[in-house]
Formats: C-alpha cells, structure tokens, sequence
C-alpha cells in the first residue's frame, strides 16, 4: 500500500538551555553502530562528582534489563549518580536471561572509563525489543563516548541525538528562576515499532537539592507531565525519567517546582506532538469530577477512543464522540449539568448540544493546541491529560513499517 | 483529503433462518424519510400473543431515552412485549428534554396500532445523536409498517434492512438443535458518526421459555458474544439487545444455549468484521489467568491498543506488540512463562520471541480469522474477545465524514 498522505514533520526552535547548560555536567553522543541508519546511538551524561537523582520508571511487569539495574543502583546509592549511559536502536528488553548480564555490562564500562563504582551509574536503553544488544559494539561506544565527553551546547545536543528512535524531531525545553536553570531533554512519539521501548526523559537543574528532596518533587512532577500524555493506550518497557540537581547555583531561594513543572509539560507537549502523524496537541481537562482520580479516568476514556481522536484529526467539532465518553466512565456520579467547552466555545450543556457555528468550531481545530475542557458537578476532583490525534500517517507508521 | 484506499464492502450469504422463520412474529421495515438517503428507517416487529423477553442495555450514564422506555416497560411487564418498534437514522440520545416524550410516542403509537398495552411495545432508536427525533415522520412509518406487517421471510429481511445506519453489510444468524430454531439480527459497526448509537441486536427462538429463563441466559450469552467485541473504545448511548422466545417449538428437549449462543456469537462477529474498515476478524483467547476477569481485562488491554490493531491490519508478526500489553495489565501477577502463539505458531515464550517464520506468520495473518492465544501461569482464568483491525479506512470513515 502506498503512503495515502504527504507528511511533514514539524520543527521547534531549540531550547535556550540544554542539559550541559547546567554546569558540573559533561556529555556526549556518538555513532556505535546500533542503528542500521549510522545515526548516533550512544548517550553518555558525566557529572564531575555525584549529584542527587530521582528516578520514575514504567510499571510494564516485562520491565526491561536496564530499567532493574537502574532501579537497583539507585535503591543502593540512595538516590546518587556520577554518570548516565543511553543506548538507542535497541530496548535490551525480552531478549531472555542475557539481557541482566548486559545492562550491567553496559554501566561496569561506564563506571571504569569514568573512575567510579558501578551503582553510580544509571542505564537506559531504547529501541527494538527481543533481540540482543550487540554488545561488543555497545561497549566500545561508550569508551568511544566517554573520550568526546565534553561540557559544551553542542556537547549535550549530542547526548540528545544519540538517544532519539523515531522520533520526528528532537526535544528539549529549559527554564530559568532567579539564579537557577532548569533543562532536560527526552525522546519517545508512541510506543513504535521497530523502536519500540517509548519515553526517556532526562531532566536537571543546578540547584542544590537532596535526593530526598528531589523524590518528593518526581511523582507529583511526572503526574502532569509524562504521566498525563496519551498517545496510543501503550505504556512501554522501558519508559524511564530520571531527575538530577547538579548543585552549581546552590540551594533554593525560590520555588523550584513550578519551573521544573513547565519544562517537564513541554516535554510532554513534544512527545505527544510528535503522536506518530500527530498534527496537534489535544488538551482534555476536566473539572468538577468526585476526585482527581475519577477526572483522570474520564480523560483517560476520552483519549482512548480511536474515535474520539480521529475526529480531532478530521477537526470535526463531534461532542457526541467526547461527551459519550464521560457517561462510559464508572467514575461518574451524574452527567446532569455537564458542560463541553471546545476552543473555548461551550459545544454541549443542558443535556444537549448548544447551537454552536459548526464551521467556526472545526477551523478553530485546525491548531497546533487544541482544548477540551469537560465540567460536572460530582466534586473538585480535576485532571489534564494531553493527547495525539489519530490519522493516516499513524496508520501508515504503524502498519506498514514491518519488520 | 481523498480517500487512500478503495474499500470494498465483505458480503456474507443470508442465514437459512431470519426472524420470522421463528413464528407466531410478522415483521416489517419501511421508508420513513428520517434518513436523508430515502433508505428504510422504521422497524416492526409484532407477535401474535405477548411473549417472554429479556434485555440488555448500555451502561452509558448517557443512555438514550429509548433505552429508559425499554427498560421500564420490561420492568413493568415482568418480560413480556408484543411488539418491538425500531427506528434508524435518529438515535434520540442527547436531545435534551423531549427525548422521553419523543420515545414514549414511538411505543404508543405501536401500541395502538396493534391494539396492546402500551407497556408491551418496547422501542429502540439509532442514528445520530443530538437532534430531536422528526416524530411526525416516525410516526406515520410507524402505521405504515403496522400495515405492512408480514410473516414471510422477505418481511424478516425487511426489518433487518429498516434498522441499519452505517452498517456495510446486512447481519444475521441462526442455527436449529433438534425441533427447535433460533435466529437473529443485528447492527452494529462501531460508533460512527453521524449514526453514533452502535449496537442493537434481536435474537429469538421458538421454544416456549419464561421470561425468568431468558432473563438467566441472557447475561452469560451476552458476555460471549456482544459484550466481547472490541471496535473502538467507546461503548454507546443505546446499545440494546433482546432475547425472545415466540413459543411455537414447544419447550426445550435439549439444552437451548449452545446453539442461542452459536447464533449471539456469530452476529458479533459481524459486528467485529463490519468494525469501519476492518479487514479482519481477530479472536483474542487468554487462559491462565488469574481470574476471568483478569484475563478480560488482558484482552481489553491488547485490543483496545492501537499498535495491535495497526499491527493486525499491517499483518504484522509484532509478538512485542501484544506481549507487552500483558505486562501492563494491573491484574497480571506474573510475566514468567507466558507464552503467545498466532495463528497457531508460538511466537514468544521463556522470556524471548521464539525462531518463527515472520513471512509466514504474516502470510498467515491475512485471513477472515486470526487467532491470538496468550497463555499464563496465575490460575485457571480466561476471556475471549474479538476485536477488529485499524487501517486507513477507519480514519476515513471517522475523520472526513464530518457533519
């Protein structure tokens, strides 16, 4: 079958900031022949001496080889890192017994080319999954990796290239508060195939913040971010964000969470923007829900249904598809009094839908951010989950690009 | 956009039996003008006498004032109807307020033309949602139909033709055991839009059985049949099916459910294969699960994926793809030993993919049925589910037939 639509990708400025922006921190990214394309595939983050990391990792029960060492390395440093290693092209997950022997392969080398112990380095792999990691290859590009490590921009637009599968384009976002910085990076854009193992996300600031500081601030941060985009009802093996504070500009004078916040949503925003043939960014909120948990299921439901996101593909202001959806949520006491608000324009109230400019609503659609807001009137309980639409081109990525 | 690729409709030879085949019920289906096509759009079918009937309707918070109606005349009756009015082209959900006058004229105007309590006409709408039924329309095909009331089989094939909306293909079933008959009729093809409201579904026999008898079989015959078909997601506001026993047949020699069920399966099926451009009908099986329920929520997991449902519509050998659904299924306790066979060929176990021919399997995976059996060791559940594939014809259908 034949490509039924052109595709475009788009494009973002780069972020003012950039990981290696953040001082205390080298990084590098190099080509180790992972990937049949010869695009970089392997990551190295080097800290000039341990920095406090929290880490969220997917809750896939076929969680990959390198998201347990990790997990087990920052259980047994309390929460400390010297280094992170990032291969791509391949996921080193279910590829049998092997792939344990191989992830930690992966951080003894890292750890003897940086001089520290193994525990001190985190791991990450992203890629096709059931196959084994070629790892002779995987080693010398870290060796190869550790001798470019290097403090510069372009440095950490390297470490950012080199952990990238297929994604359209590269993602970062960066912020300042006062005297502090804040930037990270991630890839993901579905769970893809044959790239499969979907989000890394690698954020920092140069605050001085406690790992136990910085495991408080990863839940509520990943709860709306990473956790509240929605492209496919397709967690991963491999989904890993890791969150360090480098120290240089010492401890907080500000508050530090809402910046985090909003380089943490951007990168969410990128990833769902780049949904596999996505050509926006669907916000749904609901408010008034009988909890937070009740108003995420309903977000949930909403986004879930192919049918839902095809008619924000088609830009087709179709209430009935995003109202339906919330009387399919066991979560919801009455839908008496519920009110859809599309691109600020109430579309449904009343039990009806209101007389809305059908064609006004459909143009105002056609935008790189598009709003769903959903009101009840169960309790206070609220959520905000973004989505990717659902077209041609997910269809083609998805189907048509087998192995 | 213009269409990607030329869909040509699947057609399946009529059933032996249809409706009235049963007996002692005369049917009808006429031209009201509800749809703008001019196609039949009012349904009716009459039984000589009341007889026993069970239901099922949407657990949609949304639910349709017909669906209420039903319900509600059921409830008064004990289970029993004389007639079931249906009318395609307006499901009468979310219209506001008039809804359940609109529904209840439907049932009164049956009830007087056939001269019975208006609690024994039970009353179904499907079509698009949000616009007040043109009740002086129905209402005259309502006469009409009473008029043109007939035993005969083309009568049978007329109602089934008068309850259609989006459906490719016409759908029906049935089956004989001893001196008995069973048959049914059903629509249904995903909730498109504009004729949103999915699922109806009519399924007698003519053995003499009570109303508490139906009422027992209809919950596990539902279950495997029209409750596990996955399309898209999103469960409608006037999903409907009936059971009903005319009689004729005398009661039940030999156990009634098999073939009840053969027939309830084999309309969902239809369902399954009509889902907007499918090509294929996908029969998910997990055994060893915890409980049923688990290994249901398994199934959900996978189907309602839309890298499985691409991958199936690519036929795509992606082990990884259904595998990985299982680890996030909360209701997994444990991953070790699972084991995925397609299409009757093992394709992951002990942790890894196993050597398989992927041409094979992808050759064999272009057929009417697919099989995908995940087995697992955490006890003795099991569900089945059949789901449809997602391709470019989905995305037409839902993105570009705007209103």
């Amino acid at each position: 079958m034949a490509s039924p639509v052109a595709f475009v990708a788009p494009s973002f400025p780069p972020s003012e900031l950039t990981l290696t922006s953040l001082g205390r921190v080298r990084a590098a990214g190099v080509r180790a022949g992972i990937k049949p394309s010869g695009n970089p595939d392997v990551g190295l983050l080097a800290f000039d001496a341990p920095v406090a990391v929290a880490g969220i990792f997917t809750q896939n029960l076929f969680a990959a080889a390198p998201v347990a060492i990790s997990r087990a390395h920052l259980a047994k440093t309390g929460g400390r890192a010297r280094a992170i290693v990032v291969n791509s092209g391949n996921a080193n997950a279910c590829p049998g017994a092997r792939g344990d022997d191989d992830a930690r392969a992966l951080s003894a080398r890292a750890a003897q080319a940086l001089g520290c112990p193994i525990e001190e380095v985190l791991v990450c792999s992203t890629g096709v999954i059931g196959v084994h990691l070629p790892i002779d290859r995987v080693l010398a590009g870290i060796d190869a990796a550790a001798a470019a490590l290097s403090p510069e921009v372009e440095a950490g637009r390297a470490f950012l290239a080199a952990i990238q599968t297929t994604d359209a384009f590269p993602k970062e976002a960066s912020a300042r508060a006062g005297e502090a910085s804040f930037a990270g990076v991630c890839k993901g854009a579905g769970m893809i195939h044959p790239d499969m193992a979907t989000m890394l996300a690698f954020v920092g600031t140069d605050l001085e913040l406690s790992p136990e500081e910085l495991r408080g601030a990863i839940g509520p941060l990943a709860r709306e971010s990473f956790n509240a985009v929605h492209v496919d009802t397709h967690p991963s093996t491999n989904d890993t964000f890791l969150l360090f504070a480098t120290g240089r500009a010492g401890a907080p004078r500000d508050d530090y969470r809402a910046p985090l916040a909003s380089v943490a949503r951007r990168l969410a925003w990128l990833i769902a923007r780049d949904g596999e043939g996505a050509t926006k960014v669907t916000t749904l909120e609901v408010r008034g829900a009988s909890s937070d948990g009740a108003a995420r299921a309903i977000c949930d439901r909403i986004a879930e249904s192919a049918l839902v996101r095809t008619a924000l593909y088609g830009n087709d202001p179709n209430w009935g598809r995003f109202v339906s959806q919330v009387g399919n949520a066991r979560e919801v006491r009455s839908v008496d009094g519920l009110r859809c608000t599309l691109q600020g324009v109430v579309v449904f109230e009343d039990g009806g839908p209101t007389a809305f400019d059908r064609a006004a609503a459909s143009k105002a659609m056609a935008a790189e951010d598009v709003s769903l807001v959903i009101e009840l009137r169960d309790g206070e309980g609220r959520a905000t989950l973004m989505t990717s639409d659902l077209g041609y081109r997910y269809v083609e990525v998805n189907a048509e690009y087998t192995t």
